[in-house]
């Protein structure tokens, strides 16, 4: 049965996070943005925050880093309670998500065995992830195993199992696949993780302010991620990471900046880091970007991660029944697991000529994510998603995809 | 002879980069802000720049990534003309100034040779410095070696040349030492460091916009540095690395990030880093901070290094006499090199209750930095400080310290 547009109309009345969208900046008009896990809107209030910061900035000067040295943990505390699970004083907000992902991997390598120096990812894992992960094994004389994964259906536990042999000394994986949106089986692999004695490092990038993460219940010691996503940090915002408190005192992370000092303005001639999350923090905290993630953050958890997950869902459902409907019989294939509880906010299709059809798209107003050899990627956020808009950009891609290439 | 007031007045009148003043936004009334080297002000032209930054944002999106992506070479770029004394493609803004050392560090220890894992640095070195080059060493089950240091006048070159025995691997220094100004002698380190084969990295933070600095010509090979001080880049604004062009294709930085990769969009399987100052970048670029640091630079290029740093040996002479005069008699002792061509762009005051008295003075309008055990540090940024400001400071210095304490 064809699904109308007057049926999206109603599940936009019936939305109850219908107000989200009028706290975010008008995008071009008429331009339907699915590509929000590449980049997630402007809040409305970020325009007042840097306001205040270049207030700050010239009024209250170097007193204002009285606040601003708290930004990296209290907006770690603000994703730690919202959407990841984690209990305050697990998450601080620094550096970028590979930096970070260096670190945290870095560390755990150095708490471990020397002689267990092979790193496992699996091979589509996200490419900054499996560069830094190679460049932590190259460092240590050892190298990467990837554990292969089915393109659609995302990392299989027993498969990982298979990977963790002795010589392994690092695990990391993504939690939602950046391409096909695959949920990965925190708690399974985990268990599997700690049944080898093999530290396990999350990405959390495709799931912050998407996906339900609960980094505590799942047994996760580590996990590091991205908030220009969903969570509307802006372009090449500071990215987070977590280390499970009672893993912190024994983990030391290899950049020694000062901001991990203990008593870090008394200059002390050695390096003595803090026990606590802190000493995962390297450099002077980059203030700018902080201030726009905690307002993505603010405003994403005003919402709260049931409902923004619930909506996503509902989206990618919607999505998926449009595509099997009209995107199928034109030489669509869904890309995504099929079941809406097995994928992130995003569905991914594919399609021989997708990078072609991706660019058409975007001439018609649907912006999505072209990802090689052959994906369209749909970002489905939900902060700022209508069900209209789904229903538009189907209609969009379907009439681009049956007239005939210009 | 004394110096008066309208002494002050009339440098003022004659100096050249007044016009600079309006280009920054007023700090509070009546504050005399000497602890510019710790924070620089605010360009006026941040506020519109952020403006556009937010929209570009909302409305070019991830398109807008055509510009931004480039803004670490083109910033960098910038500052290496105007500010280095590099070349074009030497220089990048990424990442903090500690992990830029610690990734240069590590990108010379790496390429040469393992037994080596000595690394030499001053005992007056910034503390942030001094942990990452630990660190560097400690995972090459190396150490640090200190050369003592004057702490007025700063790195004598022949302790540095007695400190590079075989078994070091690297050295790092500070261009302008951040508690006494002094400047070391690049040239004649570069050429010890060359003859003993040891890589060497320049701190750079408290010269850049400051002093004139010429990577080239000195023969520097390894440089990092700050953009928050006198670059006015803002709070955690991100740092600035340099690799002279023929140093970089052999040289390959631990954190394989996906901004390093050749055709990074291809997102292919193996890590395969660009030729160029590329393969020393890792995540994604701080876009908000990266806006604010261009901004600083231009505006500071605008004026010219010459400018600057004229006016900046003039504003520290000011401060020395008018110390030695009125301050001397009360217990200060200057603790920077004595000849203006031997500092930076700040002068340190040696007090037994010198951390008092910059609390004292502070009620009284004059910032100035604190600095263990027993330093005011005065930074005397060009491009804001008046002479009228700093009479009026010294004097304010003079009567707070002629007066018991409350």
């Amino acid at each position: 049965m064809a699904i109308t547009r007057a049926d999206a109309e109603a599940l936009d009345e019936a939305d109850p996070l219908a107000w989200m969208r009028a706290r975010f900046t008008p995008g071009p008009p008429g331009l339907i943005a699915l590509d929000g896990n590449s980049l997630g809107r402007p809040p409305v209030s970020v325009a007042a925050r840097l306001a205040a910061l270049a207030h700050d900035w010239s009024q209250r000067r170097i007193d204002a880093w009285d606040d601003w040295m708290q930004l990296p943990s209290s907006v770690g505390d603000l994703l730690a309670s919202e959407f990841l699970g984690a209990r305050p004083g697990e998450v601080v907000v620094c550096d970028s998500t590979s930096v970070n992902l260096y670190k945290v991997g870095a560390a755990a390598l150095d708490a471990g065995d020397a002689g267990r120096n092979v790193v496992v990812t699996d091979d589509d894992n996200f490419p900054s992830d499996r560069y830094v992960l190679a460049g932590l094994a190259a460092s240590r004389g050892g190298s990467v195993r990837y554990v292969t994964t089915d393109p659609v259906e995302g990392v299989d536990p027993e498969r990982v199992a298979s990977a963790l042999q002795p010589d392994v000394g690092l695990l990391s994986l993504s939690h939602v696949a950046y391409r096909s949106g695959a949920l990965a089986d925190m708690t399974a692999i985990n268990e599997i993780a700690r049944r080898a004695d093999v530290p396990m490092v999350w990405d959390l990038s495709h799931s912050a302010g998407a996906v339900r993460v609960d980094l505590e219940g799942t047994g996760s010691d580590l996990a590091v991620g991205c908030t220009y996503k969903y969570l509307c940090g802006g372009p090449g915002a500071p990215a987070f990471l977590y280390v499970r408190a009672s893993r912190q005192a024994a983990m030391c992370q290899p950049i020694w900046g000062w901001f991990s000092q203990r008593d870090q303005f008394a200059m002390g001639p050695e390096y003595d880091p803090v026990d606590d999350i802190g000493r995962f923090t390297t450099g002077t905290p980059p203030v700018l970007g902080l201030v726009c993630v905690e307002e993505g953050v603010r405003l994403l958890a005003s919402a709260g991660i049931g409902a923004l997950r619930s909506k996503g869902m509902a989206l990618g459902v919607l999505a998926v029944d449009l595509a099997d409907e009209w995107l199928a019989p034109l030489g669509f294939r869904l890309a995504s697991p099929r079941r809406a509880t097995r994928r992130g906010n995003h569905v991914a299709l594919a399609h021989p000529d997708a990078e072609n059809l991706c660019r058409r798209a975007a001439a018609e107003g649907v912006a999505g994510d072209f990802r090689g050899p052959d994906r369209l990627r749909l970002g489905l956020a939900p902060a700022t998603i209508s069900f209209v808009e789904v229903w538009d950009a189907l209609d969009r891609l379907r009439a681009v995809s049956a007239s005939p290439s210009s």
